[in-house]
């Protein structure tokens, strides 16, 4: 017998406390009870976000908020430029063509970070209504440099800085106000240990002034909808009652941690399979500028990584990823997201060690746990 | 102490079984074990909509699938032909100018069912893309005629049918293959017995053919998308994984209670409520065209609604809803959608007639319960 590990980018544990809360007999949204957790939920987000803006909490999943943000702010017709160094950079461009927008994308090879200076470049010679990157890119295992990319925008007066921290929110610290960010995305499956269905988003002044003046088709998404109902307390549609109760709970929980101790937590996990995948002759796909949300690890040259996939999940009951596209079969990716603690990552690793070895490949066993335990 | 009742139509009691349920810890949903949770609850959803088309499942409140219904077979310019005779009427008339089509709304007093034969006067006269109407009027207690529409609508082979039956799925005998509905919506919160987060919706292959070449502005709501997904057993975008193992385990409840005994319960309790409502004096506002949903009543003359809705929260922890618009303070609402049997009507009416009491309506003590009883 083996406990299931979910060791995917998403979704990630929830934790008990949280699963018994949203096992309670549901309530009704329209009632003062439930714009009481509305309001707790708001405070308590704008504490993680690091923010003074409003948090939009839309029930859909993380793409849903990812089209929010643009079908608001952009019309038919305007440019926007897209970070496309993965799956996800690749949807901004997706969602942008689908309505009507033009993406101008900068490509980056996968495993690499965006250089600060090709965002510079196109916005000093393009008309760019708003900036898409993903803080943590969930494919590749990178962290964008967002501090340096939202001094760059800033300068642009009539344009917008929308970041996907859909893995990174919880994670890594991104201190939304400070660093001038319009549009900041989370999603409720992955930092916030809860399952899928919400999706989150501060918005800045900036991007008000947009949202309010814009007139393109829309309506589940209208976040002028979604504002005047938050001055109530509300949601303008049915919320995700159960996961408002779980976001609350969850945000206590984080609340006692701290942020400080949050992202050192994840920092610690991240860096410790980062250092345990090296000392057991394995290479990293983003070495440079590595996510503390997600690690992706080449497979041995001479194995496929689905064959780690599939033997973790068949020996083990432990669920990681495969690589995507052309990385598909080349790399792993080992999620360490949210509900975790240092000694899960020894635990997943030694699994890992495991199977490493079966497939034949040559290392000193245990060389990789022991990087780990070094850090406890 | 009195337990929580959740008397409102919508969001409804969740069984205990399914709260359970849902409180196992959290699984990937792109996994083998998921497509085959995927592949249940498909096969069981077109036995509860009485269909063989495939039913799209969106994790969205039903505000979004009636705006997928529309955004993905209509285009702008496109006229469509709304019943409004509430709130939920009115949306569809709302969604349709947001999206820039032309809504042709036919009024129908709050109360009333629409007459069959304005919608075919309209058709023979307009360029109609598709038929908006609810099954059961959330807001006013109707049922609509949806047979006899249906065979209006039939004979017109450019004009899709809509039939929002967020409240009236599992409850009301909708069967969508036999009366030709192109597309029948669900939500998780009402007769699905589920939380908010998940929207359902049967298509027929007339809808398929128009969607498949309808190029409108859209991303999370393309059901062209989620199509191809479910060929796959899986989602386009992340599902709502909690709920959806909730409703495998709800409709394994509802085949064990059989479709026959789920609709003849629901009409019990809802006659019951209607017979205990007029033994005790009161008016119903749709006593022609009654949903087995919701109880739409009025309130005595000489006193607001929202006094026996507060009362009831306040003395009985009960919550019901009141009436919207211009009938709110006059009338109040019943739901008795899901998991309730004829016991619980009996206790939701004592409380009734100790409010009436209380608020100096005359009439004699346990009339209405008596009402209840004789049907027991």
């Amino acid at each position: 017998m083996y406990k299931y590990r979910l060791m995917a980018p998403g979704p990630t544990p929830i934790p008990e406390v949280v699963l018994n809360e949203m096992a309670n007999p549901i309530t009704h949204h329209r009632t003062p009870g439930f714009e009481k957790v509305v309001a707790e939920v708001q405070e308590n987000l704008k504490w993680l976000y690091q923010t003074k803006n409003d948090i939009i909490v839309l029930a859909s999943s993380g793409s849903g908020g990812m089209e929010a943000s643009l079908v608001n702010t952009c019309k038919p017709g305007d440019s926007v430029l897209v970070v496309n160094g993965g799956k996800f950079g690749e949807r901004f461009a997706k969602i942008a063509k689908s309505h009507g927008l033009n993406p101008i994308v900068i490509d980056v090879e996968w495993g690499h970070a965006v250089d600060p200076q090709a965002i510079k470049d196109k916005l000093s010679s393009e008309n760019i209504r708003a900036v898409c990157v993903q803080a943590s890119e969930t494919s590749t295992g990178v962290m964008h440099p967002i501090e340096s990319i939202s001094k760059i925008v800033s300068e642009h007066k009539d344009t917008l800085l929308i970041v996907d921290a859909i893995t990174a929110l919880g994670v890594i610290n991104i201190p939304t106000d400070d660093w001038g960010i319009d549009i900041l995305l989370g999603g409720s499956q992955k930092g916030l240990m809860l399952p899928p269905g919400i999706a989150t988003m501060s918005v800045s002044d900036k991007a008000w002034a947009l949202i309010e003046k814009n007139d393109t088709h829309k309506f589940y998404f209208n976040l002028n909808a979604e504002r005047k109902a938050l001055k109530n307390n509300t949601t303008a549609w049915t919320p995700a009652v159960t996961l408002f109760f779980g976001l609350r709970k969850v945000l206590s929980m984080m609340k006692e941690e701290g942020l400080e101790n949050m992202f050192a937590r994840h920092e610690t996990m991240a860096s410790s399979i980062r250092n345990a995948a090296q000392a057991v002759g394995l290479k990293l796909l983003a070495p440079e500028a590595p996510s503390n949300s997600v690690t992706a690890i080449y497979s041995p040259d001479n194995i496929d990584s689905g064959k780690i996939v599939a033997g973790l999940r068949d020996d083990f009951n432990m669920t990681i990823a495969n690589g995507q596209d052309h990385l598909k079969g080349k790399i792993f990716r080992i999620g360490h997201i949210g509900y975790f603690d240092n000694l899960d990552m020894v635990a997943a690793w030694s699994a890992v060690e495991k199977q490493l070895m079966t497939l034949g490949h040559k290392f000193e066993l245990g060389k990789g746990v022991a990087e780990i335990i070094k850090i406890l």
